[in-house]
């Protein structure tokens, strides 16, 4: 089988801070520096979603980027596009709203819409600034 | 004389948001959209400092790049960087926190330490989105 | 009165070649090269419209970038993104589709509704590959 | 051993259009949305080829990037720049020229040229828009 | 007249130092700090030049870009690329190899044949780094 | 386990040429052509350092990017930017400085104290120009 992979970017603009209510100012401020500055600061975030399979004899498609696009739109980029990541996004309540916790909430939410659409999501790469970014792979290793 | 144009790009990260107190709820989304969520968003903020002049004989520079390096670090990056414009920020208390009205009280700030430095500040553009983006040169229309 | 530079981007993708019908296929691969390609290639198009004006005290906006978003959307990306530049498009038709004949023709469909909407053109930059790109300032030359 | 992997980039630009002619106009329309335009559209293609093995001792090389990128420019760029996708392209035809489709046959293309220029092909992305992309490992699957 | 500006972005990899004979070695690492490595650095080059004109009514063109290319390829990439910038190339002999003086040396060369070719030469945008970059329009202020 | 990958940048500035003192000069040139000019070339590299691990309950971090960042400055940053990679790196000396041997190197230089930091290295991708770039893996094959 031939498997590819097909990877599509959307993008977000949200504020956010690292902060927990159970350190000290001054914990905080030695743990997390200027990210954790109490009025926030924020970020143009880009996500890249790679799902895998092999393409449709029907349509050379591994998955219609219409409906991948769709997916994370409605799932991803609705909720977090110019929101507070702390205050205003239910599945990130009460976690830290660390690049890394942000792929492993928004693989649970997309997996499975993407599995009905007839794909596998197999990545999710998260850039917070030119400088930084993550990537997740549903817990597995590739490398 | 033969004029230079020389430039150089630093980042910040912050917080904002589009909002009038004297407006109610409505007349803000209607305005500012998305950029008036209550609870804040955030950017990756590039902005590009614009100086211009002969090169020195001595040196070949306009400006020495550290100077000018250090005049945006010390007086944007250093205020703006990791903070919210709108609450957290002195120069723009009071103002709306646009990227235009950025630029202009950013030129007051940078324009005299320029001059100090022996260069002549003559363009900002500042980055907001891979999207939009605005540039100011102190009021002068050359296009 | 204190002009700022807004700039907007938006996308499109299309097809096209450069071709005379009243030169021998010789006398166009002469001149246009690999664009004569009687089969058309295309491009990645990237449109940046910038609009100038003095801030509004209101909104701190010198235009609001969703009105300057959907003129471009309507009047530049609707009638030219995944279609054929010679064939698709009427504002085209009858023209050599090199990118200074489209800017020159952009500029005549968005300028009047951008000042309905309160602003003013003064540049179309259009990026056609990475190595590149055409400006216009609707005729004046700013250098 | 220490495998090194090395990546070279090369462009193309193409029109294309997704069609299939046992389909209706509706069809193809429901199916491939504006990428079904009858006239085509185009897209400035990136092309990424990764390369792995040990450096040489004689030269610190994996490959000798002149041989890579002539490989690539003699046996991807030269069929496919400037040309359309379905109708110019002998190793395309009768295929939907997916992004899919295209890295699975260009990978039949270049694998045993580059195997005999000393190095092994593993990965081939290739880059239609800022927004999506496709890779390939041959049919191997490493997440 | 229907003025339209041009732009094509060649590139070259090349070594430098910011150093003076007649400087101590304190005083030449006290003004350009770590460009002063006696042993050189080095950088990957971008240059833009940009060509001013009414397009043709026979091309559709300012000037063709193969002209424009060719004459950038044989004057300014072929003696800088893979060269050290203060030993190789004999039109900076004796000049200190900051940007400011290579787009002044650049523009010489290039702006007599660029005429032959039937445009006008009216800017260079030499690109160091992603941090800083220089202009020049002949001597001319535009702003 | 939910193991995230994370990835900081960063860049250096450096001159090498590729040259084998027991090869004659036209043995040198036709193996490494432009790269062989004796009087050195240069590039801006981007480094992008890649560590994987759980995220920590405590901080949301599978490592501290400040520490990160900081390892990577001192280790390699510090030793090479505005640097003779053939002359002034004591890690190189004696080896062909391609990005292969590079990467191997550095690999051998950051590998323990990022563990010390609390993670464990697995990619670091070497760009050189934005048409080539190595990837290492520490010897690991993932694809």
């Amino acid at each position: 089988m031939k498997t590819v992979y097909i990877t599509r970017r959307e993008h977000f603009n949200a504020a956010h801070k690292l902060w927990r209510e159970d350190w000290s100012e001054e914990k905080n401020e030695e743990v997390f520096g200027k990210c954790s500055n109490k009025n926030w600061h924020g970020h143009n975030f880009e996500i890249f979603v790679t799902v895998k399979g092999a393409p449709s004899e029907d349509t050379g498609f591994v998955i219609n980027l219409k409906d991948l696009s769709k997916i994370i739109k409605d799932l991803v980029v609705e909720p977090l596009d110019h929101r507070n990541l702390n205050l205003d996004v239910p599945f990130l309540a009460g976690k830290l709203a660390s690049t890394e916790n942000m792929v492993i909430e928004i693989w649970k939410l997309i997996e499975e819409p993407i599995r009905q659409a007839g794909g596998e999501l197999c990545r999710i790469k998260l850039v917070e600034t030119e400088n930084n970014y993550v990537e997740y792979y549903g817990g597995a290793e590739p490398y």
